[in-house]
């Protein structure tokens, strides 16, 4: 201890934990090593990450979906762990897809324990749905998972986080590097909240990589990886492009709902979600917009190439977005300043100090079912098995002005609109309008926005009229066989539990 | 409880804490309230502000000092806080400027009793220095003020940030709005670590103020005010222009220091702090980047108009901009893509996951006092009296590959080189080279810079030759009388204590 310590310590007791200067680098070793002091995060395979990042059996491992049906990195890691040995993990992913069936082993073998995520569908799915866990899946909405981060029941050790580039320092972003995926929104939240971030990088880049998605003083460590995710596959399964007419009629009649609604008026906003009809809206909304003038102070959420055009036509001022759903979407991110990538916190978290969704003028969301109470379900289909995600659902419904449901009246002769949703991810009280290709159904709760959809010609009808529709085309549908099993809890974005899914009887041959 | 979530508990006791759905809003009650939903962060006035934080006697508010000279948020908020009846209140701002004298009534008033700041200078630092104050102001760099958030020894209850703009989120820049500032990079800390983050926002603009500076998830109110600075007086103080002749050889020595110290080579990177000299510099590397073809990766730091100037002809491909220490710095902040604003944790931190210092080749720094171990002060006077800042000094000093050190060796017949510095901010182990008007100084630890600089054909001199030839010119400088008592302390990055500041004796008359 140095003299003027030893001074201060006499003077001021309260002041006695200070210690005294001890070289200049006594808590920076790194910086006496110019190796270290460069590369000191970069591991050389992936098993030393896992070690350095000290993982351990029934630790919390997260992973984003940023690349959807192409991501190359959950599988990859899930498998390495195996390999290592080890048990009990619980996984929470931001959401998982068809393309993660690769998992259903590594859970029977007690690799992974729990998981929460956003969605599953394929083979995962439905072995889960058939039981294949004994602790069930917690879904939650995109919103809601940043409330259970926030709320500390959902703790991350370790994140592993797949990026197109990053620097040896760990700046990352999605939109350089050959696989560029654009917006890292749901990454951002794991950078923010995990204990220790991994960085798994397809193109590792000079410093500084910045603008920085992920910046170096969230990331721990760094590996360079062949490959992290096939772009191509992020505009596959639920946020594919349509050319189907009847996707198309619906998209029509959804904007038609916009331009009568109230709410398509110059600086309003919106968001066009995932699934086909959605999207596709955007692209009968130009000629509207156009017609009247109108311009939408920003657009939410997933971005699609609809809304990049809108965009760069001048139609859309601000693009705010939290997964880019297509190649086009990612260009724009890199090139366009007022395309502006946001984490979910930012986007639609309940416990955020503000979430972008309680700006939302409009928003068009899709459904698996819908019941006359308009409740919505987005995770099971009609036989009982999990095939979809929460998403931003729950969230953006909640907070938006207006939320239009879009939905065809069946699917393969299986009804859409039902008397009771099978499981209920949305309440109906968040859902104002339904848009099907048979007419349009207004919550009893809207009797304004009912009024104006009328006045202006559209094909207004009870929601009750939609299910004696596809009551009387398809008959009443056998209700589904389930045991008392719960394989599944669905989470509202507060977290509370809103409905549980069961386990699926398996059929009686 | 509804029957599902009954059915839960009863299968897994261990989710007994999860609750039923209780309504879209139950936790977000803003959602049902038009008003609330977008505005309920606004407050009519500061002191509205003030009490729906929380503030309490005896906590901790934080400011920064983007501002520099024209900060006018410190002040006011310490002045209403004093009017509201506040005592006891720790004032932790990330520097304090001349502007701040008001203080002074404020501190002898009981309303602030503890300081933490980067510096000091004025009439506050004057009475500081003579004994204002019953605890010593603590003393911190840059990257050291992250340290003390990191580490838990500063806790900031309410940050109050001016801002340029802001929408009613809380989404705030320094680019937009009338007083504009440039990079928030000091606030960006604050708004991260403090429990309640109070923006002053000079204009009010609509949502989304994206991309953000200050982000809505980091925001708990909003004050619209009239004025949060004046952007003319940033460049006033440490931070001016020099057409000093003197100053401006300094530089010109520096810039060959640079040149062939071993470190000047395509892609090098660089830092020129503040200090008219120190910024000077850069005007200087110009024609050597152009005659050399180099091309700097970075420059990093307090970003001047002569930085921006490298930047837009292409000798500097990034700027990594903590504070913009000129308008010209500040409108392209607004205009360029690779002019990058960071925080002060990923400038400097000690602590963080990595500090861009760490990447530095060479930095120019200033100095009040440099001894003949080449310790440096940059806050004292030699008449013991407290008037500069620790700033990035020894941060950047302790990480880049090559520190310069450059100050006249006389300041109106005053020593710069002494025996043994007043105080001691950055250790001389930090430090490589010392550029006077008298001639270059190498710290014996560089015999290879040494070694360069001579066969370039600089004038280098032994330190001690300097320090005589200082002594030749003015005389032994008589030492300053202090009385026993510690009115400031110095911490090193890492939080160590590496210098106390005694009372200065009064003139006996």
């Amino acid at each position: 201890m140095n003299n003027q310590t030893e001074a201060l310590h006499g003077a001021f007791p309260h002041l006695r934990h200070l210690t005294s200067f001890d070289g200049e680098h006594a808590a920076t070793p790194w910086l006496d090593d110019a190796e270290a002091k460069l590369n000191r995060k970069l591991c050389q395979t992936l098993e030393e990450a896992v070690k350095r990042a000290g993982l351990q059996d029934g630790m919390t491992i997260s992973f984003h979906h940023a690349f959807r049906e192409g991501d190359r990195v959950i599988n990859t890691v899930v498998a390495t762990l195996a390999g290592m040995g080890f048990k009990n993990l619980t996984l929470a992913s931001s959401s998982l897809m068809t393309c993660n069936d690769a998992l259903v082993d590594f859970i029977r073998q007690g690799v992974i324990t729990r998981i929460y995520t956003s969605g599953m569908r394929g083979k995962l799915a439905d072995a889960i749905s058939h039981g294949l866990m004994a602790e069930p899946v917690q879904i939650h909405s995109h919103g809601g998972r940043v409330h259970l981060l926030e709320s500390g029941e959902l703790h991350i050790d370790v994140a592993f986080l797949g990026v197109p580039s990053s620097d040896a320092f760990g700046n990352a972003n999605g939109t350089q590097g050959q696989s560029a995926c654009g917006s890292l929104g749901y990454a951002m939240v794991d950078a923010h909240y995990a204990d220790k971030v991994v960085l798994l990088a397809e193109s590792l880049v000079p410093f500084p990589n910045m603008p920085a998605s992920l910046r170096q003083d969230q990331i721990d460590l760094v590996v360079p990886v062949e490959r992290v995710g096939d772009p191509g596959k992020i505009s596959v399964g639920a946020a594919r492009v349509t050319s189907n007419p009847r996707e198309l009629m619906i998209a029509r009649n959804a904007a038609d709902v916009i331009e009568h609604s109230g709410y398509f008026k110059n600086g309003f906003s919106m968001q066009t979600g995932s699934g086909a009809a959605a999207t596709a809206c955007t692209r009968f909304m130009e000629e509207k917009m156009t017609r009247h003038g109108v311009v939408a102070r920003f657009a939410l959420g997933g971005i699609t190439g609809s809304l990049v055009d809108l965009h760069e036509k001048g139609l859309i001022e601000k693009l705010l977005d939290t997964q880019c759903f297509d190649s086009q979407a990612a260009a724009s991110l890199a090139r366009n300043p007022n395309h502006i990538e946001i984490s979910t916190e930012v986007y639609a978290s309940p416990d955020s100090r503000a979430a972008s969704c309680d700006q939302l003028d409009v928003v068009i969301l899709s459904a698996l079912e819908i019941d006359l109470d308009f409740n919505v379900n987005v995770i099971t289909g009609s036989d009982g098995v999990m095939r979809g995600a929460s998403g931003g659902h729950c969230d953006v419904a909640s907070a938006a002005n207006l939320t239009i449901v879009v939905a065809p009246l069946l699917r393969t002769r299986i009804p859409t609109v039902v008397r009771r949703v099978t499981t209920c991810v949305t309440p109906g009280e968040s859902i104002d309008v339904l848009v099907t290709d048979h007419g349009i159904a207004v919550n009893p709760a809207r009797p304004e926005v009912r009024e104006r959809l009328l006045a202006a010609g559209l094909k207004v009808v009870d929601i009750e009229t939609l299910y004696q529709r596809a009551v009387a085309l398809t008959g009443e549908p056998r209700s589904v066989a389930f045991t008392d099993r719960i394989v599944g809890i669905i989470r509202y974005r507060d977290g509370s539990v809103i409905d549980v899914v069961r386990q699926v009887q398996e059929e009686q041959e």
